[in-house]
């Protein structure tokens, strides 16, 4: 499998699904919505919708019905990237190398933005609950609806101690309580929503849950890694940004080697799980190393 | 009927369902919590869920129901306020006679905290579309899954509108369409989901659709009323701050005098809808009356 091909393929899939939902609405909001569009379809690696895709795809083929959660999902994540980067949390100007949106629009602009993508996102999903006539598929779509409300309960809990926790110093329990929830917790149900969907044992189901948990762990230690020592021109941010900002990070923590080193024990344990799905566990498994090995 | 007995029976019932609800979790993001029960608890006519319930009880009595809905939509409601009422929207300091949200907490925190109770208010869906059994009344809840995330967007397409015009000259269209998007997109939607739970006839709907267009209509020509003219030690707000700040109001574009004119004729309009279903529809056609009469 070439990897590489794969992903473009899935990203490709995702970025023609994002362009179909987000879809012009009357005039009086318009710059709400092209506000909206502007964050959404910024870019970015789409890795939470393709997490949802590969891993059904361990389970079963037509894809089509993870699509409703596949991009739900990255209009949260768009949703809180939006918030997070507003003059009173990280005050960012720069998101994929663009402006952010509260810099592109203005402060209220971006505000509502970001509560139209959240709200936008079940809105997808109560389309998708509605039109499925299937009682067992439903059943399931609603356990993924429940799971979905609780993982962002989590996330904004995870910002909410990051920002609380800027400039402090941290425990080491706290950040990886901020972590487990900021990024982990979407990344975790990611996974579960295709390893759901795709009618996966109780067992098969933990497993991959643990494979989420441990590349969720990963995503966040490598973003730290790459704010250290990552080349401004390819990820877009600014270098050395988080120390600067007394963030708490796994590099200020514990220091780039260490930190790498987790790094390097962690995915090792995540591509052992998807070695037991075989063939069709490869793209997890490579996903797991690309986690690991990604500049930007 | 005793009108303000009943009102305040049904006040009594959400308040206890909302605290209920808003129940303590672990520790690290405490101060979060407390922030959305802040608002969620600081008062309010809690108008919206009485709508859904009194609608609910035209057709039948087993309100339980229609709770998680009830609550739900206090808490979408709760976290219009906290975001309208930030520096970069509305800028107020005061809501219910308190410190709005950031100026208790802080800013970041209040913007977690609106978006948490969105998201809460999903999560409470969640959960009784998972616990529901019944088909018949799955498939309903779920039209009313679906109508809330469409009115959610209304509003929040209404909001900026609002931020957009302010201080900026509007058409009496524009004006017409960011009140009945901002304010009334949700209290049709309450009428709506008491008449859709209640199983009532699709012309029992849209009649009700009609009563609900004209009372969310008069909620906001009463409010701006009450802005140019109430007691800002009963209304808890100060008097003629839409006017210092140029906002566009029913009372700054038609006049005082024609803005009650207005007001008089949808309510009366609203009432004899109402008394087409008896005395089931009492409370009902008490509200409205409560609507143009009430002082905050």
């Amino acid at each position: 499998m070439d990897f590489k091909e794969e992903l473009k393929k899935y990203q490709k899939k995702v970025e023609n699904e994002l362009a179909k939902y987000i879809k012009d609405k009357n005039c009086p909001e318009k710059t709400l919505n092209e506000s909206m569009e502007y964050s959404l379809m910024a870019g970015g690696k789409r890795l939470r919708p393709i997490l949802i895709l590969s891993t059904y795809q361990i389970f079963k083929d037509n894809i089509e019905c993870c699509m409703p959660y596949a991009v739900a999902i990255e209009m949260i994540h768009n949703f809180s990237l939006i918030h997070d980067d507003l003059p009173a949390i990280d005050n960012d100007d720069f998101r994929h190398g663009k402006l952010t949106n509260h810099k592109k629009f203005n402060e209220s602009t971006a505000i509502l933005a970001g509560d139209g993508l959240m709200n936008y996102a079940y809105y997808v999903i109560s389309e998708d609950l509605k039109n499925t006539t299937d009682p067992q598929g439903l059943m399931l779509k609603l356990k993924v609806f429940n799971e979905f409300t609780i993982a962002v309960d989590r996330m904004l809990a995870g910002e909410y101690v990051d920002t609380e926790f800027e400039g402090k110093p941290i425990s080491s329990d706290y950040l990886e309580y901020m972590h487990k929830n900021k990024t982990g917790a979407l990344i975790r149900l990611c996974v579960r929503i295709g390893a759901i969907l795709g009618e996966a044992t109780d067992e098969q189901l933990e497993e991959l849950t643990s494979y989420a948990e441990k590349i969720g762990l990963a995503f966040q230690i490598k973003d730290d890694i790459l704010s250290e020592e990552g080349d401004e021109l390819i990820t877009g941010k600014p270098v050395g940004n988080d120390r600067e900002k007394n963030k708490c990070t796994y590099v200020t923590k514990y220091g780039l080697q260490e930190a790498k080193d987790i790094l390097e024990k962690i995915i090792s344990e995540a591509v052992a799980i998807t070695e037991k799905h075989g063939e069709k566990g490869e793209f997890l498994k490579q996903l797991a190393i690309y986690i690991k090995e990604r500049n930007k």
